[in-house]
């Protein structure tokens, strides 16, 4: 079950002015069930993205980049479960240009105009005749207050869907940020099976929205493992409609860039943490702060090491302060010049590791204590330098192992 | 339960002239079970080691360093496991001297000259008291014909004991090798919570048997992955007693070398798969085999994302063809440059995936097939260059969570 997460109440989601949603099921993996969504933006809409680092990306993906670089603005987002159309070579890049010219018919654009997104199987063929006959039922439901049965229609096996919103005034003029995500295997940075489409309806550059993504993408989606395993799919898009009438922000000089920046990024962490909060099996949410680094990069790097440790984690799932195996992971991170006599080890508020070993005031009931919570902090000081760095992780659960044996049943 | 493999005969266990082992119970973990080794060696025996790169190494493997490049040739072996003796500091070191120092006035030798081995839990004071209590058993207990109790005195979660012997004959002369290796959690090379210690009776000098054991090691132990977490307490020791009379083989120009160095490497091998045999929950032996990279990095590169790949492993314990995770791994193996549409992806015999997507011949009934067997390969071509390497791993059971969540109750 997911740890300390609830779906969010539909009222709390706000409309984006400039974007509509609509939902259908297409039947791709069950019959029934909510699997395409398309996204409808105004025109003048302005949109940036950022994908997976994985060589063998999906064929949407392909065609993201191309119709991003593109001369026509981005109208319309089409969006499927069940089906990842990754790993199916010139056979799958013409089934997503297909359906992206099915739903700019229907929509009466381009085909450049639509991004399309999937997620599911790999290595399967899109059954791409099942999306463009659900087009007509998905545009026709094409509407603003949508956020919330759009976050359902992008889950997989997601428990909770994931939405949220914020309000920010720049300059005196109210705005909108609104996003949806899903998770939840297959989840690790640059970035996760993850798909995260979020909105805002102020008037924005490229240029700065791109400088928005990267700043609250490295804050967020690239600072969560659920298992370490980078997908071929990831996506994250951010949409500024500029529906909503002021100066478009033109870039990071503009006083209005860090507190919009700000709130894309406080929405995306939520949404990040959601993700781990739902991740496959998690039972436990634990934030792993490496502190003292000489760079941000090596207290990512010893902070993943301990957040990717399988050891690591089948402990947190048991409860059970075997707290070695987290000096084992920062030992093995790939330091070379690490001095561990200087490292300290917290769990929670209590002094785990000093000195190159367990500390003298350690007692085991402290551990257990910490460790029977759901939420959990890890911090570790290397005090080497001024860098810090923060990655969220769940616990590896004999679901993690369920769930993913079972996947295609 | 472990992978085809089975204790090993014990009268196929050869003894090595010039190797005594003496076995007892010192009640570390669980009384009455025998967790205590001692070696003795001839004198004059050549030893040589190699040894974790975790920074937070055990004290054992800190002091193992500092008596193997002391002036005094190395005479005793003293194993302990139930307890890792690692994340213990100042302390954890003062308690491995003192070990040693007990084994050196027992059989009347210098403190240096004898080598500390633990395996067990981390992060808990090593109980050197019990340890240095049980000696006086484990001494009179010394004797050639030893290896298969030995075997079993090194297991921690390990179902199956782990030996094996080779007869090489070398210029007329028959010399035997006969090691022993212990896993079975925090298995990943560089090298993994195993201990290993071969031994043969040829005289080999320091310089060539350096040579062998890192050409052996490179082949065996540092090519297998259980779970991809690197232990602290890693070990493995070539001894070379030299009781047998020969010429000493000096170096590798010596045309004895290759034989031996195939000997050795042909028993390490099959130690180092009998640890993933036994891994944790295995269900299955996988044998990841790259080939057409531009240099053996990389083709491990590639072969161990896919061996570590939580996602690919827990597909495999549910013989689930679903072989998209092991593209997915190949494309964030770190390979920037990969043309995901020239590599060819086999399972056993079968085709999977070719021009980038799935093969045209391949049929899921196929997969299946493949994947129903409990030993499979994994073949992937990446068509660059004429380089290849191979790793061994297992899949991800339930089992390996239950083990792991419940190593210390």
């Amino acid at each position: 079950m997911p740890v300390k997460l609830s779906a969010p109440d539909p009222a709390s989601l706000l409309p984006v002015p400039g974007v509509e949603l609509g939902i259908a099921s297409a039947g791709i993996k069950k019959p029934g069930r909510k699997d395409v969504l398309v996204m409808r933006l105004a025109p003048e809409s302005e949109v940036v993205g950022v994908f997976t680092q994985n060589r063998f990306c999906a064929a949407p993906v392909t065609l993201c980049r191309e119709h991003l670089h593109g001369e026509s603005g981005i109208r319309a987002l089409l969006v499927n479960t069940g089906n990842a159309n990754a790993g199916t070579g010139e056979d799958g890049l013409m089934r997503a240009r297909e359906t992206c010219a099915a739903l700019a018919r229907q929509l009466a654009l381009k085909p450049q105009q639509v991004l399309p997104f999937s997620t599911g199987v790999i290595l399967e063929p899109l059954p791409h005749d099942k999306i463009i006959a659900a087009l007509p039922a998905a545009s026709a439901d094409l509407r603003p207050d949508n956020w919330a049965s759009a976050a359902e229609a992008i889950m997989t096996t997601d428990i909770v869907p994931k939405a949220a919103s914020r309000k920010v005034t720049l300059d005196g003029v109210e705005f909108v940020v609104t996003g949806i995500a899903k998770g939840s295997g297959m989840i690790h940075p640059n970035m996760a099976t993850m798909l995260a489409f979020v909105a805002t309806d102020a008037p924005v550059s490229c240029e700065a929205l791109e400088a928005i993504l990267r700043y609250a993408v490295n804050k967020s989606f690239n600072c969560i493992t659920v298992d370490g395993d980078t997908s071929t799919n990831d996506s994250c898009l951010l949409i500024a409609t500029g529906v909503t009438q002021a100066p478009v922000l033109m870039d990071d000089g503009d006083p209005r860039f860090v507190p919009l920046r700000d709130a894309v990024t406080d929405l995306m962490i939520e949404l990040a943490q959601a993700i781990v909060r739902d991740g496959e099996g998690a039972t436990k949410f634990m934030t792993v702060r490496v502190e003292g680094g000489r760079s941000e990069a090596e207290c990512r790097q010893v902070a993943y090491a301990v957040a990717k440790s399988p050891l690591v984690k089948t402990a947190f799932f048991a409860s059970d302060p075997n707290l070695g195996r987290i000096l084992a992971a920062i030992g093995y991170a790939g330091i070379n010049d690490l001095d561990v006599g200087k490292i300290k080890l917290y769990l929670g508020d209590v002094v785990v590791a000093e000195n190159g070993g367990r500390a003298a005031s350690y007692r085991d009931e402290d551990g257990r204590r910490v460790m029977a919570e759901s939420d959990i902090l890890v911090r570790i000081e290397l005090n080497r330098g001024p860098a810090a760095a923060t990655v969220w992780t769940c616990d590896f659960s004999y679901d993690y192992v369920k769930i993913n044996a079972e996947y295609r049943t």
